[in-house]
């Protein structure tokens, strides 16, 4: 359960409502494909009452067999590029994309810490957002504990997506 | 974001880890099918350093169309009985054990609040663990606000799971 001041918790609040709203008023949905977060970025974007107007779901493909099974992930992703990498994100959010038929998906994939992964360091991750103008991926190497790294990328991840959304035409509905 | 004083995250934290030990002596791995918890249960049971050795991940399946189409739930029940029901409970636990492999399946539905949903209160919830010896549905009325309802579930949740791993024989793998 991440530790977060009372401060931060309600900018993360603000960004969820912000997003939720940007959603909304283009009446599109998203969906989340989570491996280093675990589930974190789906309870804050289910958080509010009436978020199932613009929160579909997702996948937690926390083993690497579910990147793969659930995902659509290919084994030449994970064996060139390991599952801490941009590839990775990207054909993970374009999976959940897929498979729930959402407007919006991100994905987070990354090393949580404190033990370094596929020789990548703890705090080194990827976020995914795909939407109807393709998939963007950013790559962050944040600081702290495993709670904090998790936290934050949950915060980073909201605001990725509220980027591409707030990007789109309002007047257009995605799909 | 659940809101709980640091007594009964302590707790919480205890029955996590009491939970990852008794899957690590019988090497077996858990998964999760969620829908009021939209994430919160997969968060909790990957907190942990060395997780991935006992959460394989799941669905968050927060919009009924995910739970029909990804867990397997069949129409017939959200028709019948609703998605706040013990069968849709039920088929969720054991459509992530079918769609992971997991030798344990643990899921939530049921109504966060405020308002009520299929005509049943805030509070109504259930929880269904599925495991080698077949599914066990627990019922649940619980008080208190959206978050608080959210977190309570994922503690019970969690005790579930754990009692149900806990009445296996630890000598046999389940699989």
């Amino acid at each position: 359960m991440p530790d977060m001041a009372t401060a931060d918790r309600s900018e993360l609040e603000g960004l969820v409502s912000a997003l939720t709203d940007e959603l909304r008023r283009r009446s599109a949905m998203v969906a989340t494909a989570e491996s280093l977060t675990g589930g974190g970025l789906g309870q804050l974007l289910s958080a509010a009452p009436g978020s199932s107007d613009t929160y579909l779901g997702g996948v937690i493909s926390y083993a690497t067999d579910l990147k793969l099974k659930l995902l659509g992930v290919s084994p030449e992703t994970v064996r060139d590029h390991g599952v801490v990498s941009a590839q990775c994100a990207a054909e993970m959010a374009l999976g959940v994309g897929s498979l729930t038929g959402a407007d919006y998906s991100v994905s987070t994939t990354g090393v949580a810490g404190p033990a370094e992964q596929e020789g990548k360091p703890a705090g080194m991750l990827f976020i995914a957002v795909a939407g109807p103008g393709g998939v963007v991926t950013t790559e962050l190497h944040l600081d702290g504990d495993r709670a904090m790294i998790r936290a934050e990328t949950c915060h980073h991840a909201v605001s990725a997506v509220l980027e591409v959304v707030r990007a789109a035409d309002p007047g257009a509905h995605p799909a």
